[in-house]
């Protein structure tokens, strides 16, 4: 078989799929589960084979880490399948009922997309992770996770595929790819998948956009910013640069630029200073930040770096509209967070900056899946259409319009007007 | 001024016009209304210099007819408009509300996608409708029209940016483009422009997809089915049948293929053929379903064909099952219906065929955002992310994640679990 066929066989299952009941994709999800833990001395031996490779290749001490696959981890996954068990399944929920005419009634109802194509790094939790979140949500998925990571990433697909079509589950709907030939030629099968969930660089990202007719849903950089306001409860927004800033430094959802009120510039830089200076983060800041505290001058490069790391661009600005001018220009529109007890000021502050999340007095850490409480989560989103910031369960499906009628014809209503009546019932045949 | 200027000012001016209240939008709204009853002359005059002049270049009668922008046409913009101002404002909706912890709270609510690009036919009243659905959902639009239309558009354009921006909304909201190269220079914007609606061809939304980044939302053919199960009522079959293929033969949502179940096909055929030839339409059909009625033997092709004018594939089937593969394998995802008093067979068609409408005993004809009771539509998608089917305001948003705390930070939940407790409110500061 060849990516066409895996694709085909993809979509030909997620047909089947949508029409799923709860308990059925449940029962399986509990499958997967069991089996998982039965087998997991095989997944550990697959993930040891992986890691002495990866060791002898020399690969980096945090890929490697994010490559072990161990016991404890396991754990973690069977916990995360049995959480998502418990969600409610948004499959088949009414969106909207509206009556046209006597008779002839109109439905807005959540279905899955269909079939969804998922490329993602090293770590053999997020194959899982994905997988389950799609059978849950009635997709199809086609997955290609790190080549590192080749024999755990085999192994699990195995095992999700094998238990979960054991219990009635169709065949195929779960396809892993290998190579990345295999994800260049998967962009290509826009009849058979339809939604690529790229996790990557911005690079990576910007090269799956150009390359496929296939919508994409990612996310670009992670260019997060907290604003202290004049406002601003000092010591609450020292903990929250802090937090924002240092809590975890490699991830999309840490700040990368402060923008300080002139107000409050003076009474806060040198505490901020003090508390940042204590994880050792390198700042850099414009003119008004440098008369004020001992660092770096930014550059205009500084407020377009994703760090990534233990840095931080700092700028005082003279009131909140720069602040938001600042962030729609050099932000990615992620997350961003103000601090200020000023409540039309966070009124404006939420409605202008044009970011998926933004936050009143509380770190952009926050910014994710597990945290907002959507179990897990397929990525982060910065597309402005479809799903923004984290993606769970409500970010796979769409929706068909569903219309009951009783013989009606377009004709009938040359001379007679339509009702639009909203009904207050679910669909049902 | 380029095209990057108008996209930037677009941008600019969308990003205000995304914090405003519903009332200042009606009034804009209003005030448009009021502006083309007042200037109708001028708009008249203008129509009248595209009419002669595409007279002149010996337009087809069927576009002078579309281009053509009277006092009656005038009037049922101004009407729609009107109907758009008693519309439920869907921004600032608040879609989920959860309590993450004591005193942290996370909302989803709607907000408008930012700036859209719409490239429509020669129908000037398609601009009035589009940019007025555009400023009631908060978003910015750049439009292109048909170049026929180009006097119309331009005074139509005029008066509607006028009287919104008399009323206070943001300047530069409205842009209007005038050339194919205006739409390739929009094309590469994807820093301004969030989302692009292609009114046309298949091949033109092809074409607009694979040369831009920017998110696509647009149809592609609209191969319709109606499928005549097994327990039909054969009269009501026969309505539907005709008004779905013959009400309008020259839009999307009219049926091109009919699929009729073999236990029912030696009495349905005669009595639609008998339907459809009162209209004159050319019928062709499979082996079974000539050896029932005198008519043209269909190809492989003609499943394949959008007619978009009176004629008919046809083609028995002998189960549900056949009709549901053919569907998904020949059509093109927009409406199917199913005639029949089997509610298992209604379920099966619904779940499975995967197309964004599904309708039960009444015509393909129905699948319109007028008839859905949107207001207006902006276009049909056959997307299957996003929106699907007719869009209306609810297509053209998008939703923020707005979380209020009162100092938190990650770090305090290193030792302690989120509340995740659905909450019964709205967002409010």
């Amino acid at each position: 078989m060849n990516i066409f066929d895996f694709a085909e066989a993809a979509k030909s299952a997620s047909i089947k799929l949508a029409a799923f009941e709860s308990d059925k994709k449940n029962a399986a999800l509990a499958a997967v589960a069991t089996a998982l833990d039965a087998r997991r001395n095989e997944i550990i031996s697959a993930n040891a084979d992986d890691l002495k490779r990866s060791e002898d290749e020399a690969l980096d001490a945090p890929l490697l880490k994010r490559l072990k696959f161990d016991g404890p981890k396991i754990d973690d996954v069977i916990d995360g399948i049995n959480s998502l068990i418990t969600l409610d399944d948004p499959v088949g929920e009414t969106l909207t009922a509206t009556e046209l005419d006597e008779g002839l009634e109109l439905y807005k109802v959540a279905c899955p997309i269909g079939v969804i194509g998922v490329i993602f790094e090293s770590r053999p939790d997020a194959l899982v992770q994905i997988s389950t979140l799609c059978l849950k949500s009635g997709n199809g998925v086609m997955l290609k996770g790190g080549s590192e990571a080749i024999k755990t990433n085999r192994i699990l697909a195995d095992i999700i595929s094998e238990a979960s079509v054991a219990t009635g589950i169709p065949d195929g709907w779960l396809q892993l790819l290998e190579s990345r030939a295999d994800v260049n030629e998967m962009l290509k099968l826009d009849q058979f998948i339809d939604l690529i969930i790229p996790r990557g660089s911005n690079e990576f990202v910007q090269y799956i956009m150009n390359n496929s007719n296939i919508a994409v849903l990612g996310h670009a950089d992670g260019i997060c910013h907290v604003y202290i306001d004049k406002d601003a409860d000092i010591e609450m927004a020292v903990r929250i640069a802090e937090d924002s800033k240092c809590q975890y430094v490699a991830v999309c959802n840490a700040t990368e630029t402060l923008l300080v009120h002139s107000a409050v510039a003076a009474e806060f830089l040198p505490k901020m200073k003090a508390s940042l200076d204590a994880h050792n983060v390198d700042l850099c800041g414009c003119d008004k930040t440098t008369a004020i505290i001992d660092i770096t001058a930014a550059t205009e490069e500084s407020w377009k770096t994703e760090y990534l790391d233990y840095a931080l661009s700092v700028k005082v600005v003279d009131d909140i509209s720069e602040a938001i001018a600042h962030i729609n220009k050099y932000g990615s529109g992620h997350t961003e967070a103000i601090v200020t007890s000023d409540k039309t000021a966070v009124e404006s502050f939420m409605n202008l900056c044009d970011s998926g999340n933004v936050f009143w007095n509380c770190s952009t850490r926050f910014s994710d899946g597990f945290r907002y409480g959507l179990g897990a989560e397929v990525g982060i989103s910065t597309n402005k259409i479809h799903a923004r910031g984290p993606v769970g369960l409500e970010g796979l499906l769409i929706y068909k319009w569903k219309m009951i009628g009783s013989g009606q014809v377009v004709n009938d209503f040359s001379n007679k007007s339509f009702t639009h009546k909203k009904l207050d019932k679910k669909f049902e045949i």
